[in-house]
């Protein structure tokens, strides 16, 4: 039952041009370091798109990004994540036939994932024109042990014949990134970044390509060796940055042969010498079995699998998808501090790499559940670009504090237009918010030392910069929330109420520290005095929080109610998403959402308001929200599911799990969605169980879909590990390891010894 | 003593490099149709700047100018005015010696304007490195009775010595604009447009060249032809689309001899085939004499300035000052429809030659008082631009009515940066406006028929699909209002006041021409109906204007008093302009004015508000205005003059008129800027002497600055000119030709049939 569901297959003996690229973001293998889409080995013929993209986390080059006007302090360059290399490319000629789905007859072809074992297939097999018959198994994996490695097994069987077999095996530094010019998602222009430093073949036929990059003086050396089943003879040709290698053999009726590439992905972020590191992550690789390999490969997600374990009874179809969505999850997020979790992972080139808030809303609340570790990298990245993001702040004109960049790789800002880019502050507290929602998930007070409070204490600074009282209420000005669709607005509820949260947090932790004698080293680096504090105190009880008495709801800002409202009944469906079909006055004129906003502050910060004024809202906002941000549906689901919409809840669930796999957004080719697939697991959570983690401890209201039969899920909380088992009669709950454990449920307080069952009725 | 002031000379013996771009604007000759910077004819050193630049105005090429990231209906190309060829240079060599500013002795230097001739010119003494001293005269014409024609004349004369004289005179046609990457207020990339189509030399010595734009297929001819006072041999090189002249004869000891060079110009806009009207408008230019040429540029500019009679007595420099500032005016406005009145004329690349709403604001009330028939071409302009005005206003999304642009060479939008471009939405209403100013001082209800109508009737139905009701009031939200330094906000109220005026005057054009039966095709034509004109007069009757109750003010929009007021003193001097030192969020966030904008709106609609509202608000935005527009000071001194507050009234009035002459702005090297000179005009006569055209007539509030003992202008009013002396006592109104007319001085109805003097005490 459990390994069905972590597997993802799709026949493909009609291949449909639309769906290729798809599914080389779909079927993607990558480990959090390095990111390989999934292309056919043999290639395509022409006029069949594909993007052949190999990715390392946190790399990156400095493109243009030229201002149609250049006001100051606008940004000019960007990091761009950079396709590093093709090792995938492996051409099979067989009785001088050459595999190609486009050719000869497909009898069977399927494309499949194994969440369990972490490793990606092909099954294919295939008649040549001349009636030879073969078998094909192509196995790939990232792996999650040794981070630098990618392997491809290519397994041939003679069906019915005899004869001669070649491989063509490339390893081709002189790659691009793909373009589009007609979405703003993509990037403009196709730049070649890398530029070769060395190539070096070594006696035992590893080829190492070096390059390095045009602006960012970073250095990348990719290693290929070959390892073939059976005596054959290699032949290897260069040609500037590009390795050609000729494996030539024999292959007998019903024998099977196999070609194992193994590649090895090394830079200068993480190594002072990215060749010596190479060939050592080489032998490495090669120091062990690739059957080893692949155990480890499996132990490791058999312990992620087991901390974020996850089932529903009752739609195998959402189970699978939601299974998918956390893989998905653990292929993306950057294992070091150096990176982070991209937009789309490393499964595409969509946002170009670019790490956003993202990370903080969508995807830490997963990993402070099943791996609070992540998190702390996660948190750990902020850190260390508080230096840019302290000179960002002086960009804009903040003569303290710090303001994050809302897009980057290495810290500085890449956002090319401002009003829905730089202007996005809430972007600061979001990050201060994820340190309080790490701290009260783990109690790890040291870390709130070591970096949290500094995080907490320059975002505060930051909205006493950009704050103004007026009318006795503090009030921020001239910024974008969430929602997209209206940009440089005041007092946007979003941003203020996460604001108010960021500053009555530096305040508690001042005293928090200061009682535990933790602080006087950060007060001292910060020149932070208790006058301060209290201006942050001040402040944020005089926040202001627009609320409008005849609706009772909380508009997105000052001036949103006093739009017009966008008709989303008479916009033609061809028009979604509007950004690609309105120009943004036209938008920024209506009343008219991208993406929940005042839903979402409603969400994470539920006590601030009443349920009257959140149920409004929700009522509110739900008709002119068009959802047309993969961010929205999931928190639409999970405040649903507080105002008891269980219909609602679900169908948002649904279009929120489902988002990828069956490409509702029509643009999964760039790269899945991995905040969506954060908002997923979220909309279970912290949507149907209704987990929320306070300082007064964890809370459940547990609710089921009526089309479930029970769901399970275990999560972490500070020492503990918690199962919880909710169906239609009953919540369960068990204490798996650690500490007991106070939690509410219903609003009710309960002692978590061992097991506590809790009537639904 | 007239004469005087209108010769404006500088000593150049000593040559700073700072100057030498502010003299090459300062200096410029042009007719409205050709504009040449007046460079040195025999180039700079190397480590001199230089702008060497000739102009067609409303000749243009298309130029590339991508988004940082391209949203729907950005504008991603813009028209840019083209350097069209260099014919100035003229390297001047005595026995074997080239003549330079920078080698040798200057004993003696001057360049001049003379605006009573129409002239500028050089006068150089100059001691050769070999002892040969000589004078030179060199004087330049760009012709308003052959608008085609611009010419050198180039006078040398031996002081000392006898010996050959060789000129070697260039006509090239591969020239480059100006770019700087690091001015948003200049092009960033230089780029070739002009591409070579023909060279052709004729028998004759005349050469032409015809070159065509790369995107925007036009096609521009230049034609050149030397004349010798004396015989001379003639040799001629060309080189690709380069014809160099090299003219050699002799010169004896005080003998004077002369060089005669014409230039022609013509274009495809206006000419089908510009190589034939080239030698055409060639042909008309050698017909006559330079000298009968020099007596029509004369009695050309005779009749201007009798047009334009000003006179000071008292303050000769700002009499120079302004004098300087009306003669830029007739040099750079269009004499066709073809083209319109650029920025900074056609005296540099400031601003790319686009034409902006400084038109209507600021130049046409001068040529309206001075020169109707100009301001006719300019709205005719406008008139012609209509169908992109009707384009622009659907990409903004806009189901009905037109949206100028709000900067454009040929009519499509060309602003880069849409916050402080496209949202200029008020130039729709002060287009408006200048149609109604037009027909208020000209009665001109034949022009309102053919062309003012419908752009009143278009302009007006945008507003009503901008605006929405709220509240039972009418509003007009994320638009930006004439002060940049904030934009995109709600009811900015200049241009809310602007919409209401539109509207209104929509609704009385339409029972006007109804009343006159000549509605009726206009009615057809735009699908009028007497229903869409009481919805124009619904909306004007419930604009909301904002105003605060505390204050006694307008404020400038919905929001801007709840934000941070900007401390002018306490930033340093050197951080201005603020929009080069400072980011748009941060500037946005603040109250801080880049120039008159609530205050412009009680300059033009002066009765909708109380004078209490209006000096408040005076008080209110002086101390946040930081004047970093050239748009601004004029209209704080009209409005101080209009408060009584004389003494700021004359300083503000000052700072405006000497703008260019002084480079008070530093950029005067990019070209002068035409929007003040008509500003300073307007200063004396809307300010000092309070001429307003309204409905019910003309109105005068007169004063006089303490510095000045009497000042005298006559105005066009309707079929009349009406002289008007002001000085310390009186007011004298005479009627120089035209019907009786009723005037209001101050607000006190006269009879004004032939004179009329008023006691100011």
């Amino acid at each position: 039952m459990r390994s069905k569901k972590l597997v993802y297959e799709v026949d493909n003996i009609n291949i449909d041009n639309n769906d290729l690229m798809v599914h080389e973001a779909v079927f993607h293998n990558a480990n959090g370091y390095i990111g390989i889409r999934s292309n056919y080995e043999e290639g395509y013929p022409e006029g069949y798109d594909s993007i052949r993209g190999s990715y390392i986390n946190g790399f990156y080059d400095v493109a243009d990004m030229k201002q149609a006007e250049n006001l100051y302090g606008l940004v000019e360059d960007k990091q761009t994540m950079l396709n590093i290399v093709d090792t995938q490319s492996i051409l099979l000629i067989i009785n001088g036939q050459t595999f190609s789905m486009f050719e000869g007859t497909v009898l069977k072809s399927k494309r499949w994932l194994d969440m369990e074992r972490g490793i990606t297939g092909r099954h294919v097999i295939w008649r040549a024109p001349n009636g030879n018959e073969l078998e094909i198994e192509i196995r790939r994996m990232t792996s999650f042990y040794q981070l630098s490695l990618f392997t491809i097994e290519y397994i041939v069987k003679a069906l019915n014949f005899s004869g001669s077999v070649e491989f063509i095996s490339l390893h081709d530094g002189g790659v691009m990134n793909h373009s589009n010019s007609n979405d703003p998602r993509i990037a403009r222009d196709s730049v070649r970044y890398l530029m070769p430093v060395g190539a070096f073949i070594q006696d035992d036929d590893a080829s190492f390509l070096v390059s390095r990059t045009l602006k960012s003086d970073l250095s990348v050396c990719t290693g290929v060796k070959h390892v073939l089943s059976k005596t054959c003879t290699i032949n290897t040709q260069q040609e500037g940055h590009k390795v050609t290698k000729n494996i030539q053999t024999t292959i007998a009726e019903n024998e099977t042969i196999s070609l194992i590439k193994y590649t090895v992905f090394t830079d200068t972020i993480r190594n002072k010498d990215c060749l010596k590191a190479a060939k050592e992550e080489m032998e490495k690789a090669l120091s062990v079995s690739l059957l080893t390999m692949y155990h480890n490969q499996k132990s490791y997600l058999n312990e992620y699998w087991n901390n974020c374990y996850l089932e529903i009874d009752g739609d195998d179809d959402l189970t699978s998808s939601v299974n998918y969505n956390m893989y998905q999850l653990i292929q993306s997020v950057g294992k070091d501090e150096f990176c982070n979790i991209a937009a789309k992972g490393l499964s595409g080139e969509g946002y170009e790499g670019h790490y956003f808030w993202d990370t903080e809303m969508y995807i830490q609340p997963f990993f402070n559940l099943t791996q609070p570790s992540i998190t702390k990298n996660l948190i750990s990245f902020r850190y260390r670009t508080l230096k840019e993001a302290r000179k960002n702040a002086r960009i804009l004109g903040h003569s303290k504090g710090v303001l994050f960049p809302w897009r980057t790789i290495m810290g500085t800002e890449c956002s090319g237009y401002f009003p829905s880019g730089s202007a996005g502050y809430h972007i600061n507290g979001d990050i201060a918010y994820s340190v309080v929602a790490y701290y009260l998930a783990t109690d790890d007070i040291d870390f709130m030392v070591e970096k949290g409070a500094e995080i907490l204490f320059e975002t505060a600074r930051l909205w006493m910069d950009v704050g103004t009282y007026y009318n006795n209420s503090f009030r921020i000005n001239c910024v974008t929330g969430p929602d997209e669709y209206t940009c440089m607005v005041n007092n946007n509820y979003y941003t203020n109420v996460c604001a108010q949260y960021n500053l009555n947090w530096a305040v508690k932790l001042y005293y928090l520290l200061k009682d535990e004698d933790k602080l006087s080293d950060i007060e001292q680096k910060l020149h932070l005095t208790e006058d301060e504090i209290m201006e942050f105190y001040h402040a944020a009880k005089c926040m202001y929080l627009p609320y409008d008495d005849d609706l009772k709801i909380n508009p997105q800002d000052d001036s949103f109610l006093h739009k017009k409202k966008w008709d989303l009944d008479q916009t033609p469906k061809e028009n979604f998403p509007l950004l690609l079909n309105y120009h943004p006055l036209h938008l920024y004129r209506h009343q008219v959402c991208k993406q929940a906003d005042t839903v979402m502050a409603h969400f994470i910060f539920e006590d601030v308001q009443s349920e009257e004024t959140i149920r409004n809202s929700f009522d509110y906002y739900e008709k002119i929200t068009t959802h047309d941000s993969s961010l929205s549906t999931c928190i639409f689901s999970i405040v649903a599911s507080k105002l008891g919409l269980n219909k609602k809840a679900y169908d948002y669930f649904g279009n929120s799990a489902k988002l990828d796999l069956f490409n509702t957004h029509k643009n999964t080719k760039d790269g899945i969605h991995t905040a969506n697939m954060g908002g997923t697991y979220m909309a279970i959570i912290y949507g149907f169980a209704g987990l929320r983690i306070k300082e007064n401890g964890i809370h459940f209201s547990p609710s089921i879909p009526d089309e479930w039969k029970e769901y399970r899920f275990k999560i972490n909380y500070e020492d503990s590990q918690i199962k919880v088992v909710i169906n239609h009669n009953e919540s369960k709950f068990s204490l798996i390891k650690g500490s007991p454990q106070q939690i509410h449920i219903n609003n009710k307080l309960y002692e978590l010894k061992d097991n506590l069952d809790v009537s639904l009725k």
